[in-house]
C-alpha cells in the first residue's frame, strides 16, 4: 500500500509515518509492525465503563486484556466445549475495528444504526495493513465474533457483556444510570450471556436482580416524565 | 480466605470489599470474580515506555494486551515450533504481580536486586485468590515465563522486549535517552530476543543501531562525566 503513490496519496495517515521504519526491513515484517504500531491507538478509544481502581473511564485495550483474562479463567463455564486459545483471539481482536469507528454506547440506538456500515469500513481499512494472510484471517475473527455462530464466538460475546456489568456493579450503578435506561434494559442487553453460559447467566441476573433492588438501575421507564 | 475471621483481620483490602458480591454466588465463582476485580488495578500499574497514540505512560494491562496480539501476528518468527494460544496465556499473566510489587524499570539495577522475592510474595496473595487449581495454573505460568525454559516463555520474553522497542522508536529515543544508558546496554537487555526469533531479534537490532546513528541511544557511557 505504501509503496503505491496513488494509493498513498489517498490514504490515511498512520502513526508509523511520523517515524517509518527503516525501509531495509522485510515487508512482510514491514506491513506487520505497522499494524502493530497503529493498533497502539486502542488505548485511546474509551469506553462508557468506569474503572473499579481509578476514577476514569476504561479503554479498549484494557477492557480488551480483561476479557481474554476472563477467558482463560471462566472457560469452564461454557454450556458447549469451546477452544480456549480460539477464544481468546476473538476477544483480543474484537475491538480493533473502534479505532477508526468509534466506540458505540450499548444504550445509544441511535448510532447503532450504522455502527456495521462504519466498521465494516474501517475493517478493511485497518486489517489491510497486514499482509494479506493475515489481513484475512483477522477479518474472519472479527465476522465469528459479530455473527456469533460458534461456541467460540458466543462466549467471547458472553464475556463482552459480564465485564461491563462488573464494573457497573463495583461502580454500584455506573452505565446502568444512564438517562432512560431500566433494569429491565439490562436484561435485555446481557441475555446473550444466556446463549453461552447458563450459570453465568444466573450469576449476571443476580447482580443485576440486586442492583435494582439496591436503586442502582431502574425498575420504571423515566420516572419523571411518568405524568406528563 | 474471606471466610476465616483470623485471616480476614490480617488480610490486604481487596477492591471488591467496597461493593461485595452477593453471599449466594457459588463459593468458586465468587473467588474468580473477586480475582477477576481484584486485577481491574492492572490498568493502573504504569510502565516507563510511552504511547505512541497519546502524551502518557503506558499501564501494564495495555502492554498485555498488545504483547498477546503480537504473539498472534508474529508466532511465525519463532525459531521453535510454539503453542500460540499457551504463549498468548502467558503474557497475559505475565505482569499480574505488579499489582502488589510495583513495576520494576528495566534499567533500573537496584530495584532489580530484591524483584523476585516481591514478586514472589505478590504471586503467592495474588493468586491464592482464585480457587486452587486455578491458583496452582497461574503461577505455573508466570515460573514458566520467569524461568524462560520452554519455547513459549521464550517467545512471550522475545515480545515483552520487542514491544518497547517499538514504543521507543516511535518516541525517537524514549526510555534509551534514560541517564547512563548506552546502545551497547539496550542491545545486551534485548538480546533475549535473539533466544526466539533470529529474525525479530535482526529486526531489533537494525531498529537500535539507526536509533543509535540518529542519537536516540548513546554511543559511549556518560559522556559528561568523562572528564571528572
Amino acid at each position: 500500500m505504501c509503496d503505491d503513490p496513488r494509493v498513498a496519496d489517498q490514504r490515511r495517515a498512520l502513526l508509523v509515518d511520523t517515524t517509518p521504519l527503516p525501509d531495509d526491513l522485510a515487508l512482510r515484517l514491514r506491513r506487520q509492525l505497522t499494524f502493530l504500531i497503529e493498533i497502539d491507538q486502542l488505548k485511546t478509544v474509551l469506553r462508557q465503563s468506569p474503572l473499579v481502581s481509578a476514577q476514569r473511564r476504561e479503554n479498549d485495550a484494557e477492557h480488551s486484556w480483561h476479557l481474554a483474562t476472563m477467558v482463560v479463567l471462566l472457560a469452564a463455564y461454557s454450556d458447549e466445549p469451546i477452544d480456549v486459545g480460539h477464544t481468546v483471539e476473538l476477544v483480543l481482536v474484537h475491538d480493533l475495528v473502534e479505532i477508526y469507528a468509534g466506540d458505540t454506547p450499548l444504550y445509544d440506538t441511535a448510532a447503532g444504526e450504522d455502527q456495521l456500515d462504519r466498521e465494516r469500513t474501517a475493517a478493511d481499512e485497518l486489517f489491510g495493513l497486514l499482509p494479506e494472510d493475515q489481513a484475512a484471517r483477522l477479518r474472519a475473527l472479527w465476522d465469528e465474533f459479530e455473527e456469533r455462530a460458534t461456541p467460540e464466538a458466543r462466549f467471547a460475546k458472553a464475556m463482552d457483556r459480564l465485564h461491563p456489568l462488573l464494573l457497573n456493579w463495583m461502580a454500584r450503578g455506573g452505565t446502568w444510570r444512564t438517562p432512560g435506561v431500566t433494569a429491565d434494559d439490562v436484561r435485555a442487553r446481557k441475555a446473550v450471556i444466556g446463549d453461552a453460559s447458563s450459570e453465568l447467566w444466573n450469576a449476571a441476573q443476580r447482580l443485576i436482580d440486586e442492583g435494582e433492588a439496591r436503586g442502582w438501575a431502574r425498575s420504571a421507564p423515566d420516572p419523571d416524565r411518568a405524568h406528563d
